[in-house]
């Protein structure tokens, strides 16, 4: 693998990374718009992001995981159900040629959720198998791993294998309330933290019983109106209600865990962190971006002909 | 009041109903565009759709009751707090003159509602009273009433005064899913129900500990994508996970009622009922405009020289 130069890219809903690689090493990078929001089908985009490298370097493989295998991406997997180990995710691959070179998409993965109802994510498993590649002590035993995002996933590894997952609608419905609803017209930055918004928002979900939920985001606007809040720590104490809700409830599904593995970009784990220890759960945080690459050098290893 | 022919309207965020009165009768109705959806202000509004009555009657005296007091409305009305009676809304009331005539806006209502949060309603205090004119019942001992839509809000009356209220985002948070989320692009209608999805919705929210409701709404989508569970029945499976949250918490914090009473149009009202029955508590409906009108009559009854 030391030897070959490739596209390794997470091509989800909203955003796409391409990485050009070499071996371990990372030569260049990329982002570009997600599978829901381009113009242009996926082939056009992948062709006119990458046609710098393509001049440099010829034709070059790609691995890709994520919505671009969705059926709304650019050519459709089918979703492996679970267990689920990088071996059945790189037999189940789809591969067809791209301008002289393999396009390789990763499947996503099926299960029957906790909760009894199927669930399915694109991305995430190989996100959960670079952070085990990444982190050798997920590799044994029983661990949950959360990779927060619009759709949340809580998922259970074992023994380096993914049983089982869970996902929550917890990003999507902050987003919506947050862009499209009476709580907020002006909307506020996610990335950055408002006073102690996110703090109050997370004590009062933890303060009330289970299912308060839907009950307590109007309280977004009546402090907004009653209380003066300002809009960004509005916005900050939905995010607290609404990340609670999410963890008090999946903490419960899942049982305690020793420590929960947070995959996702620095500031959004962040705040999974505070969530979780609020729960009483000790947490630790894998970038996502790092993450997703190592997944794809696991997942891929032997068709570069590596070592990995 | 038999005497007197005037304007009735209940003005709300999205849907205005004007009705032209004489005491008890109804002589004419019309129907408009709601105070966060008009595009002229609501004074060019008023004027533009009452014209037509203004030539035939003259100045019209207006008593109206919803958003249009609100500060995004026509004139803003302070909010009254809880416990409220018909009489303290007619002396908190704002009159002003348009037109050669006086226009009555019927204040909003405050509370530190059952979770311990500052709560506000805008019309739903009007429908209140209404409802409690039509069902003589209601004037004497506790009741829990619902009154289903954007802002679904609780209240308890407590002979004949509204002692304390709780809104939940329920109707919000399902048009948000339905219209902008990647649970559905095409949308449902929401006033006809789809095979028996509303009812699978309730009674898989039922069935699942409290605080579930952030992960089952994922279930929504999966079910579309793994069990090619068709659109209108997915947003109907979507209505009954909601309203199934809503009504089973409301119930958790007002404890057991007799009878619930539903004011709202009926289709939703039906939902509720459903629900309701669900969660072991009877209910009766109460039509939401039909309550309106009743409760402009109670409250200013005596603004109009009549006998109410």
């Amino acid at each position: 693998m030391h030897d070959t130069t490739f596209i390794a890219g997470d091509w989800g809903s909203t955003s796409l990374r391409l990485a050009l690689c070499r071996g371990t090493k990372i030569l260049d990078r990329i982002t570009g718009p997600g599978v829901a929001t381009q113009l242009a089908g996926p082939q056009a985009n992948f062709r006119s992001l990458t046609k710098i490298w393509g001049a440099e370097y010829g034709p070059l493989p790609a691995l890709l995981c994520g919505m671009v295998g969705a059926r709304i991406g650019w050519v459709e997997t089918p979703y492996l159900p679970c267990p689920a180990e990088p071996q059945s995710l790189r037999r189940a691959a789809i591969h067809f040629t791209h301008e002289g070179a393999t396009v390789s998409i990763v499947p996503g993965l099926s299960c029957n959720n906790p909760l009894g109802a199927p669930d399915v994510m694109r991305g995430e498993e190989t996100q959960i198998f670079g952070a085990v590649a990444l982190s050798p002590a997920l590799a044994s035993g029983r661990h949950l791993l959360v990779l927060p995002g619009t759709h949340t996933k809580w998922a259970i590894v074992e023994n380096g294998t993914v049983q089982s997952f869970l996902s929550a609608m917890t990003g999507e419905i902050f987003a919506l309330l947050r862009d499209h609803s009476t709580l907020s017209k002006a909307g506020g930055n996610p990335q950055t933290r408002a006073a102690d918004g996110f703090r109050k928002g997370l004590a009062r979900l933890k303060s009330m019983p289970a299912g308060a939920i839907v009950h307590l985001l109007f309280e977004v606007r009546s402090r907004q109106l009653l209380e003066a809040v300002p809009e960004r720590e509005a916005i900050e104490y939905l995010s607290g209600l609404l990340i609670g809700a999410d963890v008090a409830a999946a903490l419960q599904w899942f049982g305690a865990a020793a420590t929960v593995v947070v995959i996702g970009e620095p500031a959004l784990a962040a705040r999974y962190n505070d969530a979780l220890t609020a729960f009483g759960a000790e947490s630790c945080n894998i970038d996502a971006a790092d993450a997703s690459l190592a997944g794809l050098r696991v997942i891929f290893g032997d068709v570069l002909g590596g070592e990995n």
